[in-house]
């Protein structure tokens, strides 16, 4: 079976690191920044030396496409994106293009036959480090077909209007329209133009390292919800107050973070995952009780029965009083689980069984572009291993063999996906 | 027995509340702010017209005096403050210097024989509200008398450099230069000058008015310390980061606190009081798991061996893991209990007694003034009830006629301590 080829792969790891080098083994690169766009001057000049036909749309997504036998098929995609957070990894989302444009590689060098066009594609701003919300192009174009609390978060005006972190005077509209990649709207990544889309990603887990397993063949995106948690006590003086005439909002959230982490810890999910990630209190002050605390619960199953029982037990908190103090429980943002298209999944699977690389079903916890998307058209993600589990900090690693086996798998999915 | 009058301290208690109104009840007054000087004003107009000379030193410190019947005699003060906290409330500190005008007044007009000079005193920046630290002149006069770790801090060219918090290019020098109160050091509140300090302040706390005692005699300062409490984790993705594998710093956190609680109620003190005010995560981010947790804990008792007993419990965590996040414990701030000169406390006793005023001894939590000087020359205070234990917020209120009682009370105390 041909393969992609690890020199390659290595070549373009280490030249895509230089673009926003923080100097420390990691990147800086926020999205329509310089180094972004470095970036895509590079992935341009190499998607043409292979015979690609570069498009861009409004959101300055940019498409690299090589032909197939017919020039009527619809495209299979391989799409990521190459900005990254605050001195972020060399990895997390630029490995995803960099595999698409070795696979496209290996397929021109090696005149592998095969009816559709392809294209490797680079998502703008999925990370929302600069602009949030993160995954916003994909939230854009995929809005029509979002559930509608979703597609109303995502609306172009909203996403156009988001403000700078860095520099409130600026939003994310007016950096489009300074970027030489803004392109038409016509070229957006639709299904009557595309057939599929996969998206190859780190796994940003250690799941795949401790099972010792080189591929996730990624099934779903796990179902969530994000809830907020408040206290509401006293503020009086430290020094003046007795302890026992205080309503001291930080001990009932103390002893609520607790409750929630033995009560939910008794439903005996080892899959479950929840998260208390945030926590702002008020006033703040070493010498004053505070008077209220609000805290998030990040909670993420397959399952929608488990979130349930999960959520039984934060709603039993709601209207509740702790040490004096009254807990209010709201709603902060839900979605459901995402599944990924099943054909697709099988194609990865085979591949990576054929190809005699060890590999596992996963699912993702955390969120991509590839789950907007899967609401358009078929798709699907494939992981590789995330050393110690790190992402999103500069300590992120693959190897290249890893990289590289990914590209290879990737490759044959997309060759499964044309034959199709 | 001679008696304060109640309608001119009600009169000085609207006319006061007017200097910072903020619109609902209470005040925004900070330090040399243009509210801080009309109340100066206010004060200095009064206390001339009852025949007061008025210093001022070079710390902005003002200085009303009526002559005694020995103009060589030292003489005894009556010092508060007229600074707020932001939205503070119409009684903190200006009540001190109210009631002292009051008693002035109260001598004056029933030429009430004494020997030595009587001077009431505003201090400048007791709240520390918009240049800290809080208690910062006191700090630099008594500054050779205080012990050396305190001292250290509050060194004038220190508090000269004080920042505001509001403008940080604007220093508690800069406004003390532009202020028509600032004056020369020589006549700076010191014991060969003065031989006695008394200090009027509510209660903040709600023993008096639990008790209904109308008087507090307080004996002491409380002793207090605090320490910072740190816990180190593992950032990582909320969404991807099997449970076993976390290392969540607010969940130790958490732990911790309810451990804290539950081993230093078990102590048994009822008079104990303790505080986690200011609660830090990092990097506080819904979805990522926390990896630094950093805590306030605030200790008061006027025991050492309490306090000791306590230290021992939160040293406990110091170098322990919890939920795999280490735990480090710092010291941040602490002083020994601080005890009135008992002379003073009898004659406040005394004089409550013979006024036939309810009173009780009492400790104060709070830091004041008086606690610094108490360092340089004989010094103790009065408290007066604070409904339902409020302060630093606009609730703040003590009846007209505990206002009264006060001030009567702190003229017969001021008398008792001339004729020694």
């Amino acid at each position: 079976m041909i393969t992609c080829s690890k020199e390659r792969m290595e070549d373009l790891i280490v030249t895509f690191s230089k673009f926003g080098d923080a100097g420390h083994g990691g990147i800086t690169r926020y999205s329509l920044s310089p180094e972004a766009h470095q970036a895509r001057d590079e992935f341009v000049k190499r998607m043409k030396a292979i015979g690609a036909t570069i498009e861009t749309d409004d959101l300055a997504n940019v498409y690299a496409t090589i032909p197939g036998s017919d020039s009527n098929a619809k495209r299979i995609v391989m799409a990521s994106h190459v900005d990254s957070v605050k001195n972020g990894g060399n990895y997390d989302g630029v490995l995803g293009v960099l595999v698409g444009m070795e696979a496209m590689q290996t397929i021109v060098e090696n005149k592998i036959p095969h009816t559709h066009p392809i294209t490797t594609m680079i998502w703008t701003n999925e990370e929302g480090s600069l602009y949030p919300p993160a995954m916003m192009s994909s939230g854009v174009v995929a809005n029509d077909y979002l559930p509608e609390a979703i597609a109303k978060k995502f609306k172009l005006e909203n996403m156009l209007a988001s403000k700078s972190v860095l520099d409130k005077t600026k939003t994310f509209g007016e950096a489009l329209d300074a970027s030489p990649y803004k392109g038409d709207k016509s070229n957006r990544l639709n299904p009557d133009k595309y057939k599929a889309m996969f998206e190859l990603h780190i796994e940003q887990g250690p799941i795949l390292e401790d099972a010792g397993n080189e591929i996730g063949v990624v099934t779903c995106v796990l179902g969530m919800f994000n809830y907020r948690i408040r206290f509401y006590g006293q503020a009086d003086h430290a020094g003046t107050t007795p302890m026992h005439k205080r309503q001291d909002a930080l001990f009932a959230a103390a002893k609520a973070l607790v409750f929630l982490h033995e009560e939910i810890d008794k439903l005996g999910r080892p899959e479950l995952v929840y998260t208390t990630g945030e926590i702002v209190c008020h006033p703040c002050v070493h010498t004053v009780i505070p008077d209220m605390i609000d805290f998030s619960i990040d909670v993420r199953h397959e399952d929608p029965a488990v979130r349930q029982q999960v959520l039984d037990i934060i709603k039993s908190l709601d209207g509740k009083t702790i040490e004096k103090c009254k807990c209010e429980v709201e709603l902060a943002w839900q979605r459901d689980t995402v599944y990924f298209n099943k054909e697709l999944v099988g194609f990865v699977k085979e591949s990576a069984d054929e190809l005699g690389i060890s590999n596992q079903y996963i699912n993702s916890g955390a969120g991509h572009d590839a789950q907007f998307a899967s609401y358009m058209m078929p798709t699907t993600m494939i992981f590789v291993p995330s050393k110690d589990g790190h992402s999103h900090c500069e300590p992120e690693f693959t190897t290249v063999e890893q990289c590289t086996a990914g590209a290879s798998v990737l490759m044959h999915a997309i060759l499964k996906t044309d034959k199709k």
